[in-house]
């Protein structure tokens, strides 16, 4: 059986309760013909979410972890695998979306507050982005991007910048890019293409609507995750012969 | 007239000889539907890739300059607008993609090498931007993306790294880099979007099938110019809620 | 008792062997006067350093930590405060010298291999920092600096750039800048001066010269740990007016 | 007669009206033994400013230039050649603190604007750092450090960041931090040494005390100009070893 043949499958951790970036991602990439692999803190978020795209014709499961630890993301890229076998399936995308926020002064900061930073935003990461590039290089090359696989990861404008009331999320986010830089200069040569999206402005989401509606409901103001969504199926596509490493995306009318 | 109802119309400067991005760009636009309007120094080459557009059911008009000089940059717009007036058409996009490369060591370079740099690189950009952002503002937002307008620049790798032999050309790459990241804070309010692309490789050309075949043919260590060309399109397509200042573009197997 | 007749001290922790940028900076420091608390994993080369700066005529005293954590680089902030009580001392400088460098191709980092530069170079240096920040605070402005403190902390090549070799170091390493950049941006309305310096090419070491000798030798090719102490000593005289976050360090033939 | 012996002779150009950055270098390297060719547009102030050096027992000469053209930089570093000639001087260490500043928006900009700030900004100090490069590498390597010569560029924020009112500016200062690290790049191996100081605030003038004098007066808020010439002066007296590209200056209180 050809890879052509198989089914594309994408991995998506991080989902918030089902109205954020992930989710959008997740029902873009499976109107688009991708199986789904849900990955999230939480079963019933997961679960409803899987409902929804399966009711549209898509092909969805939830792999629910009980915490973002690189031990957690490492199972469950085994169940993952083991749900979506080659060839009949191929894991070809894969877009690390978790993240922990923390805005205090520093002063106010705890060592936990660090450590999980760190943990969700580095060690999560490499954990996932471990098991991604394992599974991407036993795949063939797919035409026509000439690609072995896609591997995402979700900044922000702390990725750029620290801030006064940002260094543990900074240092996570920092970290986080580092990570997805050094993996992009490693892994090109395998075909395997990494990228860094730095999302710079505030995304719309359910509870942005409660606390915001003004904002929310200003498309110049905030990002719309269909439109996050739209640039990570740009990044899929990609060719080998011109593929981006890091993008920006943000408002119209974003100061910066 | 509704702007729904205007032909959409792509200005495009820095053409080459029809063999490299911006012949490509103009293609894929042509495709898309815009008319488009072809600026480089040289009838000729203008002429037969306008040829070659028209005969594939495009609307394509070559407007020669005779040198990239801020003025003849401004005659050559006013020449545009006369030829695709408000409201039949409405010019919407617009691709700086002209450049001037000079590889010397810095004690080989002369004071009218960094002259023709920075007149081409940046104050032809300038004079170039001045009338794009002048003729965006007129426009009405259209949507999907709610702009009026989208600005790309194409940069390189002497965009962001001044090097041993590269002084006078990345003078000038940065100072367009500045120019437009300038130029999207200034205009985001206004729904006009700016991008910079700096394309970090080496990009498919005849001229590199005559000189390096081996490297031409390889799509792992050579940008093609449909790849760059799908980038703006996917720049253009952008929704206000979430677009880019500024992307990177490099082949799978290229050393950065 | 005024801060002018109170004896300044420096903090500097991670001196390895002694023969390193640490114990460089311990020795200029002293000899200009400041008191010098020594922090450092095993308590051999910390007093023997100590020693060496007594015997010159120095003030040291070696502050051992079991390993680099947070909790015992604040216990031992509280010995040093309780050594160096105010009045009569200000603790004025703190140097964040403390690194943790891993060379491995992404597949062959461990968990544990990441979890170490992020305590190392991440968790310690939060730590670290809010001891420093907290006891500047309670400093007088100094004079003729204007400042109540410097805080300097050491970065590499791996703080700008990801590698194929660096993920995990550089993960550390750029959460550190931003963990520096964060605190420059807070704390200058406080007085407190953070700077940041890129060592961006090999240090000289004991053991360069076993290794490298050639290298070693050359003061073209490598960093001067004295050199480097001379940059952390013009940073703490930098006064108020003009200070600086960030500075880079390279020997003169470094290929950059 | 061995360079030891050489009175070594320190170029500044960029001078204003003897009260900014210039001036304060000028004093600086006087005071510190250096002859001092002073490069400035109009010939009062330069002998007002020389005098003053020459009556503090300095040995300072004016040259004048009517316009900061490549033409008339190039001709008045021969004329300061003549007037310092080796061996009983070495000319080591230059200043570029040359400078337009064009503070509107975008559409207010003329062609004009743009091409002064690129020739000021760029092309002279292309000029002038031609000049320096070529004296430099005449010069014996200097003990103690170990350097033929540095050259210093004065940047500023707009040569990191473009903006709203500064995208003529931004060009310029953008294109001269091009030149600056090329030059790094390539002549680091010559043992040239060559910096780019980014001022990030506002400085210290007689004007500022005029416009607004609570501003001039809080050594929190804006930069000492001796302040910025000692930074100068530390750079040029790095050794080889361990020499910086980049260091940012700015006052305590600077929100960046």
């Amino acid at each position: 059986m050809s890879t052509a043949a198989a089914r594309r499958v994408l991995v998506i951790a991080g989902l918030g309760k089902g109205s954020g970036t992930g989710a959008s991602a997740a029902r873009l990439f499976s109107k688009a013909g991708y199986s789904i692999a849900l990955v999230a803190r939480g079963a019933d978020a997961l679960n409803t979410l899987a409902q929804e795209l399966n009711s549209s014709g898509g092909n969805a499961v939830g792999f629910p972890v009980e915490a973002y630890t690189p031990k957690d993301i490492s199972n469950v890229w085994n169940s993952i695998r083991a749900k979506y076998p080659a060839p009949s399936f191929a894991i070809g995308a894969a877009i690390f979306n978790v993240g922990q926020s923390v805005w205090k002064p520093f002063l106010e900061i705890t060592p936990e507050d660090v450590q999980e930073s760190l943990q969700v935003n580095v060690q999560t990461a490499f954990a996932f982005s471990r098991e991604a590039i394992l599974t991407f290089k036993d795949n063939e090359i797919s035409e026509p991007t000439g690609k072995k696989g896609t591997l995402i990861f979700t900044g922000a404008t702390a990725s750029l910048r620290g801030n006064t009331t940002t260094s543990a999320m900074a240092a996570g986010k920092f970290g986080l890019r580092a990570l997805a830089q050094s993996l992009a200069k490693e892994f090109g040569k395998d075909n395997i293409h990494v990228a860094h999206a730095i999302i710079d402005g505030v995304i719309y989401s359910d509870r942005l609507v409660e606390l915001r509606p003004e904002l929310a409901n200003d498309s110049n103001a905030r990002l719309s995750t269909e439109s996050i969504a739209n640039a990570y199926m740009y990044l899929v596509n990609q060719d080998r012969s011109a593929w981006t490493w890091e993008l920006d995306l943000r408002p119209a009318h974003e100061k910066w």
